[in-house]
């Protein structure tokens, strides 16, 4: 039986309901089904689950989703709505009719919907089942995750392609007489993506000073010997499934400083991922970077390597298992990112970021693009 | 003082939370901060709100936000955390510790937190204040939803335009040599999308049988003769805010039930634009379009015109009001939609869209674009 029929029946409830849109990962999991309207889904133990949809969406959310589909007025809506006008104490009534007395729902459901079940039913909160569950990726998810991994890949190369071929002038890069900025690098990236059926949101594209600020996605012009920092990470539409990488590049002279950050992050790098395979705790493979960088004399705290060294990657971006310092065991399965960095005012940031699948033996990178600081 | 505050008030808290990422626009709202992590907000009455995030977010936020930011560490999380091993109850604790003893949450609150704030305050459920307020649009969101829509008619018209260069051969339309399909309009459109900043997901160019289907995406080469629905909703970026729009268009020869639909589409349309004005009920408008239809021979059930006539357009592509049967009164700077449909399996589908804000005069509609039916 499967984790979630497992989890329903442990908490003595009927059946797992979820309201969300498929915007929230768990429901596109369970369902395969992608709307941006909100839905019910209910799945009792060793059942496919049930889509509780309007008449408009039946044929599409049939043909998408494993799951059975229901019209709302199939599951009574409409005379529900007729008593009780309030459309939240009518969806209530709705899910309870067809759940039962005792509901089990995911930690996100909604409060307002869940004192609106209330009435209706006994309500429990699942600790995380089908987060769980998403953690440990199957054959054909690993093998979405690839693919968009690879069209990633060859955007970023377009992307520090154009770097490459700009020239410095006064200190900040030119292409083709123009100044070459940030919006440009990712555009040429998310041109490619687009073509591929990926989007890309919140990329960064940053440089010089912005680099020491991990999140800043970076604008204008970009500059010569000074670092830049280019993070990727696309959802590829029809799967739902994310990539992520990051490098870092300088276009002219890298300073002292950023050189030995890189090269110290190389190293960083590869010791994090020799350390990764099942049962070890993702703290662990966390707290062996942070040591390392003491070593080396950088800090891991408001300077340095100010953020964790990874995270699971899937239907989010951000997803279990972590690897920080509250990571526990990783687990076969696990497509983590690897992605140490370190920032310091006044001098900039580096960052590089792999991503790979947790195996029996270790390791499996699906990130092949090269390491090159100095174009 | 403004309608959060006076919620707050009435319900006797001290605070308002919120726990979600910038994907809930809510949030978006009321902070302007964007990120793909969930993080706390609370408001006091009178007060901007504050942003509690990670130290590495916090010059970032500081820039984007009008809120106050309070790292994670100065509301006290490090300490808590020791304590407290559950990530959930420590956020709880530390929420409890700034917002105070009672607080107000909004419907789409995650349980899970609640249920552990429930330790240390009252939470109340908010009746969608923020919903609300999002409905009526400032000089600003409209200002850049106008500039949105102009993108993205430019958008729709290369993808017309690609329809109508194209030649018929067996009834496949073909362009270059090649069949021309779905997924090239939509390419085309998408990429003057994402040179304006704009992404577009789930975007419709359906043709011949799937037309009778609203929501089919569509896929594969497009045929002549037949209807082909484009509705085109996409995001800006940098804002955030959305515009919609559908034509629908036929190369080569429309049959004659297609034509009939269409023109009572328009004269639905242009019928429906003319009684929108404040406190008008959308439910009224609404109610004229299926009157009409029903009188033209279209009935409004699982057949015909199956949705509703619009929505509210903002930082979601559907939020408040609703134009439909359970539409309220509409009020001046309401920004929705006039999309009345018409789908027959069989014979195909019919849909056009326009945008447009509500004023104290009437409609003052964005949608400038040209009705062409047929190519």
């Amino acid at each position: 039986m499967d984790p979630l029929s497992d989890a329903i029946k442990k908490s003595g409830a009927e059946a797992y309901v979820m309201y969300a849109s498929s915007h929230d990962a768990d429901m596109r999991y369970l369902t395969k089904f992608t709307t941006s309207d909100p839905f019910v889904y209910f799945k009792k133990p060793g059942e496919n689950g049930t889509i509780i949809i309007s008449q408009m969406e039946v044929g599409r959310a049939s043909r998408e989703s494993p799951a059975a589909v229901m019209t709302r007025a199939e599951a009574g809506f409409p005379e529900i709505l007729k008593k009780e006008k309030d459309p939240s104490r009518a969806t209530a009534k709705m899910i309870a009719g067809q759940a039962g007395k005792k509901i089990l729902v995911p930690p996100q459901f909604p409060l307002g919907l869940a004192r609106a079940l209330g009435k209706y039913c006994t309500v429990s909160v699942d600790s995380g089942t089908v987060l769980s569950m998403r953690a440990k990726k199957t054959r054909a998810e690993i093998t979405a995750m690839r693919r968009v991994q690879k069209v990633t890949e060859t955007a970023l190369g377009l992307g520090v392609a154009l770097i490459k071929k700009s020239v410095a002038k006064k200190g900040v890069l030119y292409r083709k007489g123009m100044p070459l900025t940030a919006e440009q690098v990712k555009f040429v990236m998310h041109s490619h993506l687009l073509a591929c059926g990926c989007t890309a949101v919140d990329t960064i594209v940053s440089c010089g000073e912005d680099t020491a600020i991990p999140h800043m996605t970076g604008t204008g012009p970009l500059h010569a010997d000074e670092p830049i920092i280019i993070d990727l990470f696309p959802v590829e539409e029809k799967s739902g499934y994310y990539a992520d990488m990051t490098r870092t590049v300088v276009k002219g002279e890298a300073t002292d400083e950023i050189r030995e950050m890189y090269e110290t992050l190389r190293e960083a790098k590869r010791l994090a991922i020799a350390l990764v395979k099942p049962k070890v705790p993702g703290s662990e493979v966390y707290q062996a970077v942070v040591d390392f960088f003491a070593e080396r004399g950088y800090e891991s705290n408001t300077r340095g390597f100010v953020h964790t060294l990874g995270h699971g990657v899937g239907l989010q971006i951000h997803e279990l298992p972590t690897v920080g310092p509250a990571g526990k065991a990783l687990a076969a399965g696990n497509v983590i990112t690897v992605e140490p960095g370190l920032y310091y005012p006044g001098t900039g940031g580096v960052r590089l970021e792999d991503i790979g699948v947790v195996t029996a033996r270790g390791f499996d990178k699906f990130t092949i693009f090269p390491e090159e600081l100095v174009l």
